[in-house]
């Protein structure tokens, strides 16, 4: 009985997050997963209700869970509290406590929404790329750093494990998608580029069936505006992550169709990647795409079972086009688009 | 009388050179420059006459002009000689002997070619961007570097005087544009971004005249994407603009379009992005736009003359409309064309 932990945090993260549990459930229904769910406070909420933004019964609840569901977290009601109460300072926490080494953004355009697309119909048509990035190590974490009246200075260091198990995730998520691994470092220039080259060559040797190619970060930028169809898997480092998964996530067009992922040592997060948006919270007109496309990230990632997230991401296309919310253009509250999704979902699954 | 140094180099390099030439010629002509020209070899052609790609009678010839106006170098021909003696290490020869730590790279979509952007014509429209990035410093060239069994590390580091050189060009071109800067860092997790940006503000008191605006490289390379007209000079270190310049080279949508300067102690160089395309040269079809773009910046940025620099890219702009080289769809040869946008220029100087 696989247990989901819900974290459905501030703002619209609670409408978002049981639009994406409604889904889950039918999924549930139609497919067998027994799934078990339970809500804990995280984030703003829980400021309030314990004075602290990752409760130890949050903490008790996510160790013990198959896969953490998260909403949104934050808001202007608690942007001035103290700096380590704040709400990001819980989601940092959270990941620090599942060794979360490993951040997953798709970008894809999704059929019949390629006009969001700041490019060209014809470039964005089929684009379909995941980014993942290392999210522990590299110039962000690297000693020594500093700054004194006449410098400033930080450090680029990767270790042999720290790319070996990047490498791991990312061709394991190939296996689940094109069987295509693109490694961006910049191993013409930098040692740590060199050493991140040579490091994921050795790993790709246990996974033959993977095709794999190598691209200078530089050219990465300009072949994800002019060609980006052409990839399946892209995998880099921290900073370059940083960068290239932002690149990529303007591809689709709008930020309300963005899902994430976070693995690594303990249960893995999944969550969309916008923010509470407080201003529109409460008045059920929230887009649950991003919150139901991470619960299919969930569905294949944490669960093993892409089948059914092929089904769920179907299941969103045809409700995106049938009748989006109001930040596309529709008229579907956060509810009628659910229950889209979900009878979209009953008809691929019957 | 201001001296041009030519650096023709190899395979289309010494058509484009001499129909940039050509125009500088007209608009002297019309504006009475004084102009003089001599031509060095340089890349590939010195290596056969001279044993070298970057002979003393070159280096001779580069120090004592105002300016160097270079085409394009190195071709299979030269592709298997030893390192020390390619082209490419003519050029890295020449960047160090006039100290030039300062790379200028326009990306601007002509009015009437949005069309060529990969970019939706309402987003292309308009875009006119000069990316400048600090080429001497950062972490492809900080120390500590290196690599063993276990890991690799490269260094950021910025130094004070290094970051106010790069600013005060940022600015300085400023002025002879929009008034705008952008500087890119990444301030919010990196010390040496908080150093570059703090140095940054130092530099801008000087510079009232000129607003200035901060960015961190993630959100700047989403804002090339989706909003990229609104932005007229960006600045930032080596690799954020190895990065950043390249992803702002595809928005015009053709590499025949783009020229560079690259400017520092001594003498200013300029060259068109692209490379010698040993496969069409000699056939009089090259595309000598970006050559006669590099000479624009000559105009502006050796001669502070960015009047007539404005001119000529006006009557580059009529003439592409009128009737470009074939890569670009259109017929002309490459006199052709030069003829076209000397014509236009006669025209927009009466
Ligand atoms: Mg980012
Ligand atoms: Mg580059």
């Amino acid at each position: 009985m696989p247990k989901i932990a819900l974290l459905p945090g501030d703002g619209i993260g609670p409408e978002v997050t049981y639009a994406a549990v409604d889904v889950l459930k039918a999924a549930d229904q139609a497919f067998g997963l027994g799934l078990e769910f339970e809500a804990f406070p995280f984030g703003g909420n829980a400021i309030d209700a314990h004075g602290e933004p990752f409760p130890e019964v949050t903490q008790r609840g996510c160790l013990e869970a198959d896969a953490i569901l998260l909403g949104a977290i934050g808001g202007p009601k608690w942007d001035n509290v103290p700096r380590h109460l704040r709400a990001e300072t819980g989601l940092l926490a959270l990941r620090k406590a599942h060794g979360l080494f490993a951040n997953l953004r798709p970008a894809k355009v999704l059929p019949g929404l390629e006009h969001l697309s700041p490019l060209k119909p014809e470039i964005a048509r089929g684009v379909d790329v995941l980014v993942i990035r290392e999210l522990t190590g590299g110039i962000y974490f690297g000693e020594p750093r500093g700054m004194s009246e006449a410098e400033g200075w930080n450090t680029e260091r990767y270790s042999k494990p720290e790319v070996e198990r990047i490498a791991r995730v990312a061709f394991e998520a190939a296996r689940k998608r094109r069987n295509q691994v693109c490694s961006v470092d910049k191993a013409n220039v930098l040692e740590v580029g060199e050493f991140w080259r040579k490091t994921v060559d050795e790993v790709h040797r246990y996974y033959p069936d993977v095709a794999l190619e190598h691209q200078y970060v530089d050219a990465m930028a300009m072949h994800l505006i002019t060609r980006p169809s052409r990839f399946d898997v892209v995998v880099t480092g921290n900073i370059f992550g940083d960068i290239l998964s932002d690149l990529a996530s303007v591809l689709p067009g709008s930020l309300g169709l963005l899902p994430s992922a976070s693995l690594g040592e303990k249960t893995p997060l999944f969550e969309p990647v916008h923010g509470s948006a407080p201003d529109i919270a409460g008045k059920g007109i929230a887009n649950p795409t991003a919150a139901i496309l991470s619960a299919a990230m969930l569905l294949t990632h944490a669960l093993n079972r892409s089948d059914i997230a092929k089904r769920v991401e179907n299941a969103v296309t045809a409700a995106l086009s049938a009748n989006p919310t109001p930040d596309l253009g529709g008229k579907a509250s956060t509810q009628d688009f659910t229950r889209q999704v979900i009878e979209a979902l009953d008809r691929v699954a019957a």
